[in-house]
């Protein structure tokens, strides 16, 4: 085959084989295509389009560039769940203990944050002693032995995406559906899964800021988590305002505990509740996903949830007395109060509050960038809330005056509020089977 | 500015400024951004196309990253024609003389064959002594001096063709208009002409196979010229047999000559004749094409225009002995004669005529090739000839027994023939101002 003919095939809009896509990629991960090559590739595929196989040819080329884990030996229908990320967004830590506790394994592979959005590892990585470094085979051991693990991206998983990414970062290619698809894909699939729950946010916090993008994101990832035969259920949800109170890795661990202890309800509980639900579904330990909500409602009230957290943070060598009693946990340096104005929440800008969040150093610039825990935001107010004057729109932590500073600006430019009464957002816009 | 954006803006199709494309262009030949960023770019403008004033802001960054030759002391308008090639087009060794002759100075930088069509250097170099390497002191004092010279690129002649067409030509970018466009005017801007006569070629033997593509390209050529102030006709003109009747490098000097004494009329001097005519118009020594076309018949039948010829090949140290007298000139070691069929030559794949003469030796596969300056095919029918049985069609020459079969093979696919009487294609299509 030649390259140059493959990457005019795409240019000129064409479908390209499962063959063509296989030995571009790799070509380009074995190092025999040069980047300059790729990259017109790359630039083409995002302008052009791929359709429902050439996307699954890619992710099944990207899975297969790495080890699809077994866990055939681990009974039970393995069930993920991957979100598109956002402002708060912790349901990860929350219906990976319900899901288990109802019986449905969950082996779960994560990432980090970058920019705006938080990331389920570096959350987990508050915990002190907490490790997400588990080799392949402790990974195997922690499903086996608790029912759930959630560790990182390790260099056996779909060593393509990395290149690619890495290349599409700095070429202008990232916001393709077809390529985001099968880099999301092609690492989910090695996780060893049977189902999977897609929960495809959409909102000003979200990637996707439209619905109708989401819907995009959504079928595709869909059509393609089916032409590898798995159970799939997308929800898309909304990321027009921080999911849950707060922001921040320990404070999302201390809300998600406050969820799995039943002391905490709306929104994040709400979502979770669904999304834990529609695993428990996949998993066949419910005929519904009604029927999975109930249960993961009984999952929380017996303690059973909460209970299995805790054991998977002891497998993963996390310090539960920090769990158990919170106040040990350190604390920021400084804090502020930023007063609510009189009137009704109407709108929020949710990107502004997670880079605040990010100035506060709750989140990562660059990859190099070293994240500071404890500090974060607890935001008070959802949309439609009546505020009155000088009541807590939120509460920010910082060891930085100055960070508390710039973040306090940025929050107080991004909400607005409005006389008369305003409807929230929907939580849960759609769910796609 | 930064590349990312620049590369998104082109990605979403929007319009790239001056400065904007300056820097890209700079950036990338000053080794300041990688080629995977480039080559993503071209991509990018490939697909999405560049409007009239990109293209010439593309021109211009390419230009100027290298010399404008200075010709001011050159006395008279200095003009140049550019043909985008063909099989058997030879006419820049006939016009050049031509129109120096009718005392229009022109001064050519011209290229070598690639693939299935000739270059004037590799025509020129086919002459024992025949120079094309002068320095750009002595391309100077040639115009000067004899009114006419004919040279290869130099180094310092834009660059940064030479660094992105390399990249184009492995990145499945190179059949684009605008970058095209950009490619030839940047090198011929650089010569320091006033003026320029395009010959589009259109046909199954040229790079733009349909009429209308053909008129994209001579359009988008004559834009950028006007940008920059140049006077500029365009020809449309027939690429779907061979022009004149010799093909390969020393045949085609060989018939340049003839054409120059007077001794052969046909498609090969017609084309001549309007083509100097209008290079005589724009130099402003004619007030018409039509008029500039009787001055060149004049050329020749004075034999002002041989002599020019003559005077061109000693300034650049070639041999004239050969030329006064071409059986000193070496012969192919194997000849062998194609025979015609009766009826009518209807068609001819010229692409094929092409690859036969290269299949020969006359041209280069890849830039490390050797040619072998005196093999070729004298092709002797033109489309509407009524051909006899056993009638020779071609002669084909080469110093390999081998190559004469395979070259035969493709010739006889080539051609086709008709019971009726067919009309040939019409030689000139349009001229465009």
């Amino acid at each position: 085959m030649n390259v140059i003919e493959l990457i005019k095939k795409k240019r000129d809009g064409d479908e390209l084989s499962r063959n063509e896509i296989n030995f571009l990629v790799q070509s380009f991960t074995k190092n025999k295509m040069p980047d300059y090559q790729f990259s017109a590739f790359l630039m083409a595929a995002f302008i052009k389009g791929m359709n429902v196989d050439e996307t699954s040819y890619l992710t099944e080329a990207m899975l297969y560039s790495g080890k699809v884990i077994n866990l055939n030996s681990v009974k039970g229908i393995k069930v993920d769940k991957h979100s598109t990320g956002g402002i708060g967004d912790k349901t990860s830590l929350i219906i990976a203990p319900i899901a288990a506790a109802a019986g449905v394994p969950v082996p779960m592979i994560s990432g980090r944050g970058l920019g705006h959005t938080g990331g389920t590892l570096d959350k987990l990585e508050s915990i002190p002693g907490f490790r997400t470094d588990l080799s392949l085979q402790e990974y195997k051991n922690a499903v086996k032995k608790c029912g759930v693990v959630l560790i990182g991206q390790t260099k056996e998983i779909a060593p393509a995406d990395k290149v690619i990414y890495s290349l599409r970062d700095v070429t202008g290619t990232v916001e393709s559906i077809p390529l985001i698809t099968a880099s999301i894909m092609s690492k989910k699939l090695a996780e060893g899964i049977d189902g999977l729950v897609l929960d495809i946010k959409t909102g000003s916090g979200a990637f996707m800021k439209s619905l109708k993008d989401a819907e995009i994101l959504a079928n595709s990832l869909i059509s393609t988590a089916k032409a590898f035969k798995k159970e799939v259920i997308g929800f898309i949800t909304d990321m027009n305002q921080p999911l849950g109170n707060y922001i921040g890795n320990w404070f999302e661990v201390y809300e998600s505990v406050l969820v799995l202890k039943g002391e905490v309800k709306g929104d994040l509980y709400e979502l979770c509740l669904s999304l834990a639900g529609a695993m428990i579904f996949l998993g066949k330990k419910a005929s519904s996903i009604e029927e999975g909500i109930e249960i993961s409602k009984e999952m929380i009230t017996s303690g059973k949830a909460y209970d299995k957290f805790i054991a998977m943070v002891k497998i993963q060598h996390g310090r539960i007395d920090v769990i158990e009693n919170p106040v040990k946990y350190p604390r920021s340096k400084f804090s502020e109060i930023i007063s609510a104005k009189k009137g009704y929440l109407s709108s929020v800008n949710n990107l502004e509050i997670g880079m605040a969040a990010l100035e506060l150093g709750a989140g990562r610039m660059t990859k190099e960038d070293i994240i500071d825990h404890k500090a974060g935001i607890i935001f008070h107010k959802k949309i439609g809330d009546a505020t009155k004057k000088g009541e807590v729109l939120a509460e920010l932590y910082s060891d930085s005056k100055n960070k508390l500073k710039a973040a306090r600006e940025r929050i107080l430019r991004a909400v607005e509020y409005s006389d008369k009464k305003v409807n929230g957002p929907k939580l849960i816009k759609k769910i796609i089977y």
